[in-house]
């Protein structure tokens, strides 16, 4: 008997960045444990379903991983489709091994399905690729979050020499991450661009540069960032940037 | 007057990983420009469109490139709304930036929907994730498929570091990256699963590691192959392998 967990990449942000499986897994669900970035037309999805908000609670405190796990295990066995549905894609920066790992300690089938990633959007919310035969053929994804005991640095040692790098949830850390790429080669020319809220209203770009950012995150910022650094940044800073683009002068370094 | 070029991303095989957006784009397009790889029942979803393969001809040579800007760009003259449908994400390794900027010299409109990139859906037919918080938190994505006067290890560079590495379009070319990245400090030991067909008929798992690749691709690949390198392939590895995976020992270094 018992059920199955499918973690179920939600995309960027945009309801219809969805892949097709997700929309119909939604629409099957018995019950959707979510996270607090999920867009609500997605959640309409699945009227049928219980719904669970797994994400951070209104006063800002994170769900405990280990309830998250418990509650996914006591669900699979009640029923027969429970949906993970995580930001992105499952797979990059969402604790899925975790909780994989927890379903698979009580011998709970799951599937993964995959999602549009932030980095991939966010370009293509600018317009740009990120990668460019001749000039870009690496692409690092990167969040500079730590975890337990963890040097704050460590993220970036092996990445700083991608042509194009994405950083995920660094928009606490921004001047840090600037001043770790820095201090791993980076000039402080390297052109970089946050991208706010991709692909759902409130959507924001801001082109910049890594010396610019020492100082700081230039942008008030409500919504989830991701930073574009490195030749894709270059191929957006290339173009005739739309009027709406808010752009702050470079440093002199 | 004039129409709008759609770069879609057709997601990694399996028809119904394409986002709703691209699948509801296909069902608009009076013409879609396609890669060899895409699954006919995408273009099933465009019974009303004219259709056109610019993937690889049957002879093996591919379509010039010059040809496809130049299709592109007529085609918008003449239809409100032109998909050109590329395998995976378009933001990667598509050779979407010349296609971009061949339109912007027209002053031709376009917009690009993101795909399912293969790097995560690899990761997600396998189970696994692709970072972990504490020990895998930067992933490369990278080709070694080189341009016209480029070194053949240029793409190793910034990105062997990386805690996971997913190499695209690397079959062929097995051995020298194997080579490349343990010349860049990776052990010989450092697990690596070859994934022929992610998510679609003839999917095929392979577990091996960097120094027995050195010897070449242990499979007789006819579909594409992304290779997993690094904590991913090391997370596959720590599960109970299914029965249809193909195992081959582990060299002696």
């Amino acid at each position: 008997m018992g059920g199955k967990v499918y973690f179920v990449g939600a995309g960027p942000g945009a309801p219809d960045l969805i892949t097709m499986r997700g929309a119909r897994l939604l629409a099957q669900a018995d019950v959707v444990f979510h996270d607090a970035l999920v867009h609500p037309d997605l959640l309409a999805l699945a009227p049928q379903a219980r719904i669970v908000n797994v994400g951070k609670r209104h006063n800002g405190a994170a769900v405990d991983q280990r309830f998250i796990h418990r509650s996914l295990a006591q669900a699979a066995r009640r029923w027969a489709t429970v949906v993970r549905l995580k930001g992105g894609d499952p797979t990059l920066f969402g604790r899925l091994q975790e909780e994989i790992e927890a379903l698979e300690a009580e011998a709970i089938p799951y599937e993964v399905v995959p999602g549009v990633t932030a980095a991939t959007a966010a370009a293509a919310t600018l317009g740009v690729s990120l990668t460019r035969r001749g000039s870009g053929r690496s692409v690092a994804l990167v969040t500079p979050r730590v975890g337990c005991g963890e040097a704050p640095t460590d993220w970036a040692a092996g990445a700083a020499g991608a042509d194009t790098l994405a950083v995920y949830m660094g928009a606490s850390q921004v001047a840090q991450v600037a001043a770790t790429l820095i201090a791993q080669g980076k000039p402080p020319s390297t052109p970089a661009v946050l991208v706010e809220n991709a692909t759902v209203a409130g959507e924001r770009h801001l082109l910049t540069n890594l010396g610019a950012l020492l100082g700081g995150c230039p942008l008030q910022t409500q919504g989830p960032v991701l930073i574009l650094a490195g030749r894709a940044a270059e191929a957006f800073a290339a173009r005739t940037l739309p009027a709406e683009t808010v752009s702050i002068p470079a440093p002199l370094f």
